[in-house]
């Protein structure tokens, strides 16, 4: 369904004034995260975005399913100019472009295309007012957080002893298309290439990554070093799903974690403290509220459980606890001890407190939640306990 | 497996001589594909190649569970000319940077952590090496295709009365992922988001798609306009699948048709064009063909048949007929009417002349083949007929 046109206007509304602050008057989106956010859909081209009018006219060179309403056809960007000019639309002094996540190819020949005096990167602004969703949005999200929820609860019927990690990732892969996942997520940058996600079981889980997982996996190919190596799911491991909960244009994030047998007490700690750390931090994350205050928080606990050693990774360590999550898996906030984000109502972060425990596996809890005046609301509900295979 | 030195050396020695003819003595690989090329491995990072010496140093920033062999470690791209001239090694005069697939705003800072007096595009000259392939890499092509082969045999067991496309393709998915299929397969650009392939069925095979796609399909969700759209399989329809054969590194592309009862013989009379077209080609594509000309002929067979209508798309057409493949699902040459690139030993590329009959679906078929010097060798085999379900 494409979000109507008020939707859309309430977006625009975000991002018209952030650009007027930075001087730029027209802006020119060409990722296909950004060309969703401002239409509703896909199509190839662009959407120019006139900051004064606050109108965002979609210039399509090649329509999907869905035509966005006020679409102007193009064979390509170079003509946009004479068409902006034809609509009335004065061409831009400073022109906005996506440095981070265009090609360097592109940029050069959009520049050419649309001459202006000067040129501006809207990334971060983009990016900025992306981090607020807006009702539709978490609404979407709350329905990918439903299904995610519910094939997770299923995973234990999938288990049959004797299978390995990628097996069983199969199965559960299986399970969360059947419940509609579009089988596809989007990620920001060259450092996520998986998109039905990872199963980690037992050492695996301490295996280094060299992408921007929390808890990586060696992965069953050198060229795609992460997520499950083919371990038999064996006594005494734990194993975790963190795999794909994109059922629309957006997704939620969710890690939950199984036993085979009797495990080490370490994990079923380190596990208890991840849920007693997401227990505060949903208490804690109002609006106002430093993204680095919920990293230091979420430290400050694991080491007085005296669990430090295992937190977000043994061998290898993750610098985060969480991240905003939306149309692309990592959006900001970023919960860094240096973030610079404030939380505030209506922000989406993915919280995953994780411990990685030698000789056993991966422990500890994922949720999506929104940012609310008196908390977190979760949005990933379904039972946090380690629950026997 | 990590492929061994003498492999890497003789891809190294395909891209250095080009490297030096473009005056560039020194070049930056920062695209995931391109590491992978010239390392064997992933690792976040990049790759100096210092063209007068033919070697290539991994710059490791993060290390997956394989790291490069002569790997130095750094923490930001900032102190490679530190460490190329520790390692005694000058600073180039001509950076090589790979502008169409790196983002701008990360070759802004490659230039300026770089400084050299000049800087270059890598692109072009990178897919021009990796166009022809070793005999390792064929080899990994050809585990791909026995297996995406084996896994398309395989169709007429998993339909059952009564489901919709997506519910089929599901069931593909899951015996591509049981056969090794990674669930993951390398694109090149935006314009290709979905990593388990397309399966279409019916009139969806005429929905136009924004895609870099020959055939498109509406998809489930304005925000990923391909594939299959919950069409109900019934009497009359065809049904092709074109999915995901990435069972290492690299990957084959193949596309096979299926019927539910009786069809339009028009459908039976494209598809055996195609598989006509197809042997035409595979004794036609020697070393020193023009790729055009392969376009050409198949749309000249296509027009003496009478099916120009339907070739290539009916309300959309593509504006091709096959692509080299290998590290990425879409690597040159191209096969279009105006394509440059001209046929050598080595090449590895998909053929794909499918037509869509209005009314009743997808037909024809499509293969991976390498070059050789009698003509073609088939990477994907596995009957070509219609098959009822």
């Amino acid at each position: 369904m494409i979000p109507d046109n008020k939707e859309l206007q309430q977006r625009l509304s975000r991002i018209t004034p952030m650009l007027a602050d930075a001087g730029i008057d027209g802006a020119l989106i060409s990722s296909n995260a950004n060309i969703i956010y401002t239409t509703g859909c896909l199509f190839r081209g662009y959407v120019y975005i006139h900051v004064t009018s606050k109108r965002a006219i979609p210039f399509v060179i090649r329509s999907g399913a869905s035509t966005p309403e006020g679409a102007i056809t193009i064979r390509k960007p170079e003509q946009i100019p004479d068409m902006l000019t034809e609509a009335g639309i004065q061409l831009p002094d400073c022109l906005g472009l996506e440095y981070d996540t265009t090609s360097y190819s592109d940029i050069v020949r959009l520049k050419k295309a649309i001459p202006a005096p000067s040129a501006a990167d809207i990334s971060p602004i983009l990016a900025t007012a992306r981090m607020t969703k807006t009702e539709y949005e978490i609404g979407q999200m709350r329905h990918d957080g439903l299904h995610q929820a519910a094939v997770y609860t299923r995973v234990p019927t999938l288990y049959k002893p004797g299978m390995t990690d990628v097996r069983l990732q199969i199965e559960i892969e299986r399970q969360l298309r059947l419940e509609g996942s579009l089988g596809y997520y989007r990620t920001r940058g060259p450092l996520m290439e998986t998109n039905l996600g990872t199963l980690l079981a037992g050492d695996n889980a301490d295996r280094p990554t060299p992408y921007d997982f929390a808890v990586g996996g060696g992965g069953s190919d050198p060229a795609l070093p992460t997520g499950a190596d083919g371990t038999v799911l064996s006594e005494g491991m734990t194993i975790s799903a963190d795999m794909n909960g994109c059922f629309n244009s957006y997704q939620t994030d969710m890690t939950r974690v199984w036993s085979i047998g009797q495990i080490d007490p370490l994990a079923v700690k380190a596990h208890e403290t991840s849920r007693r750390i997401l227990r505060r931090l949903e208490k804690m994350a109002i609006p106002g509220t430093p993204a680095a205050a919920l990293y230091n928080e979420a430290a400050h606990m694991a080491e007085e459980a005296g669990l430090l050693t295992y937190f977000m990774g043994y061998s290898q360590k993750a610098p985060f606890i969480g991240h905003g999550v939306g149309l692309e898996l990592n959006e900001r906030p970023v919960l860094t001890p240096r973030s610079k984000d404030i939380l505030k109502a209506g922000m989406t972060i993915a919280i995953e407190p994780k411990f990685v425990i030698p000789g056993t596996g991966p422990a500890g809890v994922e949720n999506t939640y929104v940012v609310t005046e008196s908390g977190l609301e979760c949005l990933t509900p379904a039972p946090e306990e380690i629950t026997q295979l």
